[in-house]
């Protein structure tokens, strides 16, 4: 491809800025595509450069009309407003276009597609937007040659004198005066901040989120997350660097958890990450769910291994060889171990941050009970915690249960779930579990112990042997990726207070060129004396006094990390020894006294957490829908819902859901290209039944059955 | 081997409990031993068995003489009191036998010597004492059939009768009734507590250590770590699992050690375990010292991966180009990152836990400054955080200082150390190193940013460029093994009390047959109430009320696990309203009054603390011996103690110096199999050179050229 692209742009006398096309890795992002182009090699490329942003919209066309998909071409960093852009075109409904119209008219996917891909052949087909600040500019461009791992540099003027060559239907306008017509009317909830961004922060678009979460989710999340500082991208594909930004969440969770366990009689301990091949495939219906993702180490230094070694997907078979030699008597009972620890499980799906990871942090915890009572209890226990670290630090509902047989874990007795939701998608997410594994694992690993209740006949005997009771339950930070995607708006994240990093952050205010040093002084020290006094009250707070930069730009800053409280002081507030407190959540702004902030602060962090709880509650039952009826099924769960009916619990049926929500869904859908045409499975059966009418005499609403239990289905991460 | 065995049982007629020689992995102690045989099928051995012990000892014998030595036959679980065997054969200064003189009698090693090893050719060589308790025992015992791989299952008969057969001097003796003769002279320090075991607790033998720290150190070791509950062995080589009782000690140090970071502005984050080749490779020099060790993953499931990835041996190249990347400007520094977590070395010399194993936890920090001053400062800032955690926390000594050029970090600018030292062997060990790397990576990886005192001429251009200092520092789990080879005694582990999971263990006493309930019911309540109590004054108190043990098994369990404080009640105590408090570190007893117990206590635990540590302090103090004459270095070396030049700093010298001083080491070192005739290194050049007389005018003793600093040489781990 590149070569006749070369020759193309050759014929036109089209230089590029660097000599040739550089490869790299295939990235299917805007960050990732950044990422790989960071790794050419210095020499294959200019010393700066932008990346292109290519868009496909598709306007609302007459279904008897073939649509005009339009390409818009800016600099990445440009904000795209598509009402102005629609404006602009007289065009109704720009939507982005889904992948089958990409293909069939440009032969693009959203990760390769480029100017490029718009020819004299298929130029009819197509419109394009040209942003005259980018073909004005000095800059030069990354430009995907045909390829997402390919990329060739040029200018604006050169894209323009490509299009042209094409003679596609081309628009050349400034963006930087495209004008957004009215507001759009509100989505379901009014946004206050909104209207702060266009008036306040122009600076919002040289670094703020450039898509909305609602329009793109995939690329909001990616941006949201490394634009707010949580991640990195990794050089090992599916890895991903937890920056400290997001390694305080989960220092908060484990702070909590851990504490709360050691009250459970829980210790931690350390197992090592290597399995040996025989352990691991000890039980066979666990390993069967683990196996094709095993990552496994052969070598080291320049030696083969004589055998190789695996390296641990989760604990189970790690441990329990050990509690058999550990476990001699009841009185070993209850053996209660902890590890926070990272496993490793090699999907080879496509990897998402935080929520499908191939090495992710987590703690794993394993116990041993001498009776089922007993198991039965801390299972619950557990989940209940888990419930806790969602509802108490990260201000999420969530609904606990337990799962179907299908979706339980593989070797385990039953599985109980604190399961999420994540509004945009609509879809599920499953939040922690706590199993109950009976006593599967103990007689495959013999660990048993003489029954204390053996009367003298069995006493000695295997039939006075008593396998134990085990629990598993883990917790990951996947919570951060959740906790991500329901709070995050389209400013960046919203943290909830008492996991975030920087709890308020003081930003000094109308230091203007005319104003005196002095007051300038004074103003900043207000701000960092109150930072300081915040501290000795054990509020995590920040004085952002960086003098390059202006208060607009800190305010956009900290909102994208979302920072909970922002406080401004300038020389009146000053004079009134007040500060205004902005919401993160809300926008809401309030003055402060600040003889009194030591007190006022900590109610206002407690009030953002509950409101913003209560906020992400509403969200989560306004979308559990009661359906007794089938037809209602999959309109429902297309409509961004869980929906709740009477089941009968049998698996096949479980199947014969997924099947038919699976091959009704609306195109419409595709917008979440994870998630395309994904059927429900079952979340949980929630332990609340009393929410429900009663269940005697329904029938399952698919097979017809009698139903045991209301039982939450949707689609899910 | 194992055939011919057989064959010679079969003519004695002779039948061993199992049809045949079981084969295991090969076992190179008797705690090996077991794991082995535990992984041997059950069909092929007896339900229960022992292990048998067979320890071969050197009699003094007079230059002239040549010695018969004296091979020893009991029950893996009985102490063996060498004084008490002397005193039976009437021989003097039993010393386990050296290797060579093992390999010259016998034809074995210490992992495969047994009975078998006596044979008709060599029984004019050998005398065995056999203990008449295994004999009439009913106990089946393992026994190694000429290999440390192999193993014949027979009964303690058995082996009386095959040893009468090879007409061996043999004593048959009931070791239950061997007397030790009047208490040995005390060692450098009087040990009262050598007088509580022999008086008080006759169990000890059953699950005590079974060798002396001083005679079998190696032995001891990894006797103290499993019995004293700390870690246990690991199916895959070179791998250990850390219990909760040292994992505790790993939390205190974090918990600690975070603190103190937390407050220079360092912050938490989590990189990959994996790394790709191309990035590890960067930086040859430091690559170099890593390569032979890193493991490699080269498989996914059933998938072979496109390009290996290693696993992190440690975390500069991993990190070090995204730090390139997040360091734009001088505002961004200083950058200051933290991780806890695993990393992966696969050494093939031989593992000793916490010592040297192939993975290890760590934290690893890697900072970034703009000034050389400082980096320089936090260098040292670390540092002496190590030198606390090991003073403070662990009780025990270190020397900080400056290493030499030939032992300083690979890729680095220099490293500062904290230098323990293992009074038993002598040996130095490294406890935590703080390394500046100055530009070297920074120039490898592009990490830098306009000068800020980048004048208009240079501004813009590559001299206006500034590349960021850089330290990273690390201190991993073997501090764990540190405390335990430098604290623990001949009862077993010796905790330090502010990272000891239990610091005090409440045991009820004297309630005997005859006691009524009710005040048996009162003791075990006051038991429970003073722990209960402790526990609310935040000391970490555990009451013993297991009531299938006596107080002396209790006492020595506790003890094994070296819990620094007993307090022991019985009904007179209870009555008095005190405890007995008894001292884990010294054995003194002391009565304390219950309504001041959470006053006490504490103030009990700071005085065996500082105990611990000025006992540990003395001891190192006696083995740094200042040495100004090359004659007297390895005499002085050979002694235990660590040498202290006047030093040229000159690294042919060093080399020199390891040459000269493990040329003529004495064959009495060989007692410590590890490093029978180690070299000495330097292990730094300690900051405090004014404890030392003036270095002007000196010369190095050993090139004779004119010395630079004091410097500390020693054997080390």
């Amino acid at each position: 491809m590149s070569d006749s692209l070369l020759a193309a742009l050759s014929s036109l006398s089209i230089e590029p800025a660097a000599r040739k096309v550089v490869s790299h890795t295939a990235s299917d992002s805007q960050a990732a595509w950044s990422d790989a182009l960071a790794s050419v090699s210095a020499a294959d490329k200019p010393q700066d450069y932008h990346l292109l942003k290519t868009l496909v919209f598709k306007p609302k066309t007459a279904k008897s009309e073939t649509p005009l998909p339009v390409v818009v071409l800016t600099d990445d960093a440009t904000q795209t407003n598509t009402s102005a852009i629609g404006a602009q075109l007289k065009l109704k409904d720009l939507r982005l276009a889904v992948p089958d119209l990409l293909k069939a008219t440009l032969g693009a996917t959203k990760d390769d597609v480029s100017p490029f891909n718009v020819t004299k052949e298929n130029a009819s087909k197509v419109r394009v937007l040209l942003d005259e600040d980018i073909v004005s500019s000095k800059v030069t461009y990354a430009v995907h040659a045909l390829s997402a791992s390919e990329t060739v540099f040029m200018t604006g003027a050169g894209i323009q004198q490509y299009l042209e060559s094409t003679q596609v239907q081309l628009d050349v306008v400034p963006f930087s005066s495209l004008k957004a017509p009215a507001p759009a009317a509100p989505a379901a909830k009014p946004e206050p901040k909104a209207k702060t961004v266009d008036a306040k922060i122009p600076e919002a678009e040289l670094i703020g989120i450039t898509v909305r979460k609602d329009l793109d989710f995939p690329e909001w999340y990616q941006q949201v997350l490394r634009k707010g500082d949580m991640l990195d991208y990794y050089d090992v594909s599916g890895c991903y660097i937890l920056k400290p930004w997001s390694h305080f969440v989960w220092e908060s969770i484990q702070r909590f958890f851990d504490g709360e366990i050691k009250k459970l009689g829980v210790q931690n301990c350390y197992f090592p990450m290597f399995v040996s091949s025989d352990v691991l495939e000890k039980e066979k219906d666990h390993i069967e769910g683990f196996a094709p993702e095993v990552a496994w180490v052969t070598r080291a230094g320049k030696s083969d291994l004589e055998k190789p070694v695996a390296i641990r997907p989760t604990s189970e078979t790690v441990m329990y060889p050990y509690y058999a030699r550990w476990i001699q008597s009841h009185r070993d009972l209850p053996l209660k171990l902890n590890q926070w620890n990272s496993v490793v499980r090699w999907e080879f799906k496509h990897p998402q941050p935080f929520l499908r990871t191939r090495e992710f942090l987590w703690q794993e915890g394993h116990t041993a009970h001498l009776t089922q009572e007993e198991a039965a209890k801390e299972v619950l226990d557990i989940l209940d915690l888990y419930r806790r670290v969602y509802n108490e630090l990260l201000a999420i509902p969530v609904v606990p249960g337990i799962k179907s047989e299908k979706e339980k874990f593989a070797g385990g007795m039953y599985t109980t779930t604190v399961e999420g939701y994540v509004p945009t998608t609509g879809r599920g997410i499953q939040g922690g579990t706590s199993h109950c594994l009976g006593q599967n694992f103990s007689r495959m690993f013999d660990i048993a112990v003489q029954d204390p209740k053996a009367t003298d006949e069995t006493r000695g005997k295997p039939e006075g042997r008593l396998y134990v009771w085990q629990n598993s339950w883990g917790l990951s930070t996947r919570t951060i990726g959740v906790m991500v995607m329901v709070h995050g708006d389209d400013k960046g994240l919203v943290m909830p207070p008492r996991v975030a990093s920087t709890q308020v952050v003081l930003v000094p205010c109308g230091l203007g060129v005319k104003v005196p040093q002095d007051v300038k002084d004074a103003v900043n020290d207000a701000c960092k004396d109150t930072a300081a006094e915040l501290n000795r009250h054990g509020i995590r707070a920040h004085a952002d006094l960086r003098d390059n930069y202006n208060p607009g730009f800190k305010f956009n800053d900290w909102e994208l990390r979302g920072v909970p409280v922002r406080l401004e002081i300038g020389p009146k507030d000053l004079a009134n020894k007040v500060a205004i407190s902005v919401r993160r959540d809300t926008g809401a702004k309030e003055s402060l006294a600040l003889d009194s902030i030591t007190a006022s602060i900590p109610k206002l962090l407690d009030t953002i957490h509950n409101d913003m709880y209560a906020k992400a509650d509403a969200e989560f039952r306004d979308h559990r829908k009661v359906v007794t009826d089938w037809d209602m099924f999959t309109k429902t769960l297309n409509a961004k819902n869980h929906v709740i009916i009477p089941w009968c619990e049998e698996e096949a049926c479980e199947d014969q859901i997924k099947d038919r929500s699976a091959r009704t869904v609306s195109s419409e859908e595709s917008q979440d290209e994870r998630a395309p045409s994904m059927g429900a499975k079952s979340l949980c059966i929630p332990f609340d039944q009393g929410a429900y009418p009663a269940i005697d005499g329904r029938n399952c609403p698919q097979c017809g059955k009698p139903a045991k239990r209301w039982t939450m289905f949707g689609r899910s991460y």
